[in-house]
């Protein structure tokens, strides 16, 4: 059952939507998104519900850390750590959140322009 | 004295090169960006000297954690929280990284656009 209610992405967590896994542990999912912005573009999302980045404090600190680490090997998995990458959150509306469970967008496979939007 | 001779962020950090502090502590320094891409535009740095996102490992398990909530925190203080904002890693040549020690930046103040670069 998803942890909240109506959150997309606990529905995702919880197998209710399929999705493309490219990995998962006990703290997170990273996922294909469904509309890639570069040839690699995967979703980092903490299997909790945090609804955004303005919500974390110092009992995330596990979590937050660990998407950090795991986005760097998921990139060297995918092959993109060479070239390099972006790895960017997005928090509430200026910031581009589109969805209120914090996730992380790593962005690699293609030079990416700057400014970053 | 630097922790990394030639490296402008251990330079700023050791008070060798002057920036606009915004936040410090015994872990990490924000300051200005000194070519903003918006009207917030904070660079979230760490003493320690570590090159990339791609270096990184559980031994910065605290730093890494520690920028994201501290980011989360100047946001509020720079009153970016509510209209929200973007963080995000540049890593390598392909990310857009221009100094080889790992920082965050901190973007606000203006909505950002998609996709980011």
């Amino acid at each position: 059952m998803p942890e909240t209610k109506d959150c997309i992405f606990c529905k995702i967590i919880a197998g209710e939507i399929p999705s493309k896994i490219v990995f998962q542990d006990e703290l997170l999912i990273a996922i294909e998104d469904i509309n890639p912005t570069a040839p690699v573009h995967i979703l980092i999302i903490p299997r909790k519900h945090i609804a955004s980045l303005n919500e974390v404090n110092n009992s995330h600190s596990e979590i937050l850390s660990h998407i950090q680490i795991q986005a760097a090997q998921i990139a060297r998995e995918m092959k993109i750590d060479q070239e390099g990458y972006r790895l960017l959150n997005n928090c509430g509306e200026w910031g581009g959140q589109t969805v209120m469970h914090l996730h992380y967008h790593l962005l690699g496979g293609r030079e990416m322009t700057w400014p970053a939007g």
